[in-house]
């Protein structure tokens, strides 16, 4: 059987049209004691106007009573059945600190730790050092280091003692154990390949530990370093190859550039506000056909367990929402990449609500944009990974199947 | 692709939380001429208090269209794909009169036959002889017939000339053909091993029938017996190893208690009537975190045809509630194992209405539990085997898939 993956692509025609898929992190709630939902509580007039204008229906990433990840929400949204799809720790990891991991790259989550003269790690943190200290470090280990055996080496601080290296060079392999003792007190465990494909990558890990640890020698209490999860970019086609669309990424978090970045985006500059994100749309509307804009903060304030904050997030995405819409994109997607309820504080397996707007929508009446109304929405309940697939027919970008 | 069962399993984490599975058999209906199906009918002030703080939804135990036998039905509500795990027909006979088939042990279903000094089976029924007579020739066999060549024999007695019989021995195989030339007036067909490795399994059966055979030869009309469907105990990986979760079965007919031992539930005693029933969660509240209560009167008058006994079994249920509510569980799911439309006196396909409440449920402000308020409620139609993933993640026993 061909999958709708194969499908798709075998149906996919360019046009110009233009989609946008607005992603509000978390976006899905739980009701307060009114019943209402933090979406369901917001003012939302242009969201209400739109979801009148709409197909509504619930999303589920990944199946029942499963809690997603940043990485699955994501992937199911991009069309990746995340079940198929998945992505490592480091490689999330990774992404999380803005770091660029190409094909054949080989990523790591470093630890600045605490050696002694005979190599016993004594502190596997090195005090938790700040992490303008950790900046601070890394900048004179990237001056030092740029290579090892001509395999390229680049550093990128992360939060307190924690930074993230690549690897960049031929026939690596991220089949090497962690170089890290795991308990503090015992003598240093270098990395060790798992196969003889990856005995190269054994001996470059090792001979980088070893440099990093001379260019650190009179530091206190950051003196060396550990490294685990050592991971390779996965393979994943890119939307470009698959659907012929122009995908254009604009996220303020460098995590959610790096997922883009994994599936073939192009990332644009997002800024730092909310403002400036919904400015950015414009600036590349011209040149791209499939828009995926990021908002980050619905599912921190629910992650906080803060209602009130996640509904202001929630409006103030609704009084934004004109810059979009005033550049009259042909299909337009509001969701989530999984639900983050307040009441929670942390993501959570509950679907996620889903507006389609386009000419072409089924609209379902609908007096407003929230939980219950897409329950009873004509789109019904749906996996993510449909939703792609979906607004390409409404992009009338896909050709009718079988004569 | 990982199976949902093995997602399930990865993610699976203890913890003290309790739920409670209430199955009423047979539960689903059809509306009588006021368009009012036998559950919406009930009076059930708990139910619908309990509904408008729930999430409700529609179980479709196989797949559209498909009527359950209690088999599937079951095995579906416990997580388990019908359609990937079978239960043999003789196992079931074996469970329904109470028989235990361990692992490795051989179970057939038995006639009472009469037959002639040359072997010839002149009637494979004995006449239908009474369920009594049959008891006592039971018990009289039991008696003499303890073990052939170190094999156990376990006899149970059914209905009119049916019993079951269990093999309990080293390297029994169920692959032997029946033992029953399925014709009278033909000579007996002795059991045939299917291959090599049956051959003992084989020699034992024609010894143990010879052996009834022997013991009978005095009775009339009951003086032979056929064997038919030998089956071993499917292996199912229990819940326990599945789910990190330990299960209690609570049913006063031993078909589902035998249904809940082969999926690895413990068994508790659930007395002979409904009070007893649910009294008895609370006698093994302490000690358990997943409780399989199971009430089997609602199948019994739809069966019968008879709407408004159906109707009264389910207003017992919920004066009965309280003493589940009472022990406060933080999950409880009410559902049935199929529909028995009193309409249609049996089994039918139609999608079995699931109350689902916890405090993490997106209640959905439903005003009755009942098959109209489930299609339009938040659970939207679900697999039954998917029920359980989503108890656990309302119990809060699952992780996040993926960072």
């Amino acid at each position: 059987m061909i999958s709708r993956m194969d499908l798709l692509q075998s149906l996919a025609i360019e046009n110009e049209k233009k989609m946008v898929l607005l992603v509000m992190d978390g976006l899905g709630g739980l009701p307060g004691e009114d019943g209402l939902t933090e979406l369901e509580k917001a003012k939302t007039p242009l969201m209400d106007r739109l979801a009148a204008e709409s197909e509504l229906g619930l999303l589920s990433m990944v199946d029942v009573g499963i809690t997603p990840g940043s990485g699955p929400g994501h992937l199911s949204l991009f069309g990746y059945d995340p079940l198929t799809w998945s992505i490592g720790r480091g490689i999330l990891e990774a992404l999380g600190v803005g770091a660029h991991v190409g094909a054949g790259d080989i990523c790591a989550r470093g630890n600045f730790c605490t050696v002694d003269a005979d190599g016993v790690i004594l502190d596997r943190r090195a005090g938790r050092i700040p992490s303008e200290e950790s900046a601070r470090v890394v900048e004179k280990l990237q001056k030092e280091i740029k290579s090892i055996e001509n395999v390229k080496v680049t550093f990128y601080p992360g939060r307190e003692h924690r930074f993230v290296v690549v690897f960049s060079g031929e026939n690596l392999s991220e089949e090497v154990n962690d170089a890290d003792p795991q308990k503090e007190g015992l003598p240093m465990r270098w990395a060790e390949a798992r196969n003889e494909k990856a005995l190269r990558t054994e001996k470059i890990i090792n001979a980088f530990i070893r440099k990093v640890w001379e260019v650190l020698k009179d530091e206190n209490p950051a003196n060396g370093c550990l490294l685990r999860g050592f991971s390779s970019a996965p393979h994943i086609p890119s939307l470009k190859e698959l659907y012929k669309i122009k995908p254009m990424a604009l996220a303020t978090y460098p995590m959610y550039r790096g997922l883009a970045r994994l599936v073939g985006m192009e990332i644009g500059n997002a800024g730092e506000t909310l403002e400036q994100l919904f400015d950015a749309v414009g600036n590349y509307w011209k040149d791209y056909s499939y828009f995926y804009v990021h908002v980050k903060y619905t599912d921190s304030r629910g992650e906080d367990g803060n209602f009130a904050e996640k509904v202001k997030i929630i409006e103030e995405v609704d009084r934004l929402l004109p810059k979009i819409l005033d550049l009259k994109p042909d299909v337009l997607a509001i969701t989530g990449d999984h639900s983050t309820p307040s009441f929670l504080s942390g993501h959570s397996w509950h679907e996620v609500p889903l507006l389609l707007w386009s000419p072409f929508a089924r609209r379902c009446n609908a007096v407003e944009f929230g939980e219950k109304a897409c329950s009873a929405g004509t789109l019904g309940r749906m996996q993510g990974d449909k939703l792609i697939g979906l607004m390409m027919a409404h992009g009338l970008k896909l050709n009718k199947y079988g004569a």
